[in-house]
């Protein structure tokens, strides 16, 4: 599958910046919510507890977008829409460390009692940008 | 109806934050992108184009979800979920220069030739708040 997020526009992944991300809910109506991300070269990353609002929505609809605003440079974005390609708990409590070491510099020190966490990788199926 | 917006919440609408607004594609994907937009105590305000992807949208379902995060703490931000009440090309043209004066302290600067405006009035219904 060719590689649809332009080259000039991955630095915003790497960046701390969160990217908004916007799934259904179960009646159709869009959510959206600031999450942590990370691009692997070929999908778009995400993390959360299972049985969050995100989590319940992308189990039963698996379409989103998300945008990423340069924190150095308001006018510039990317938007990329496209559709869940895997939802895992394996890997996933690593996976929130590696996260948080991007955006934190630290170990994710938010962990809760009993919580499970749950990978998404995002198949990026068309993109937008401005800037 | 009950203004669902919390007060201790308003001075992110008061703040140069960009918003994420998510609507709906015709097919019912979500779509996001960042807009400007203000908060009248009741309304959340936003402007665009016609002709637009947002503007096709919102015309298509009024359904929307848009969140600010605070550009002085990301971990604390409002999403508000709602509908468009109104859409207005009346008195739109004079709103995007009071926009403008909000997030760039000066009037429009990005008007293009034949561009005609429109106001969006979305009425919140529900609101999901983090710090």
């Amino acid at each position: 599958m060719a590689n649809v997020i332009p080259d000039k526009f991955v630095d915003l992944f790497k960046k701390k910046a969160l990217a908004s991300l916007a799934t259904l809910m179960p009646d159709g109506r869009p959510q959206v919510t600031p999450v942590w991300c990370e691009y692997d070269g070929r999908q778009v990353l995400i993390n959360t507890a299972i049985g969050r609002q995100k989590d319940k929505n992308l189990v039963h609809d698996g379409r989103v977008a998300l945008s990423i605003t340069d924190p150095d440079n308001p006018y510039r974005y990317i938007e990329v829409r496209g559709r869940v390609a895997e939802r895992t708990e394996v890997g996933a409590d690593a996976h929130i460390d590696h996260l948080a070491q991007k955006y934190l510099g630290t170990k994710y020190p938010y962990r809760q009692a009993g919580e499970k966490r749950v990978l998404f990788r995002i198949e990026p199926e068309s993109v937008t940008t401005m800037g």
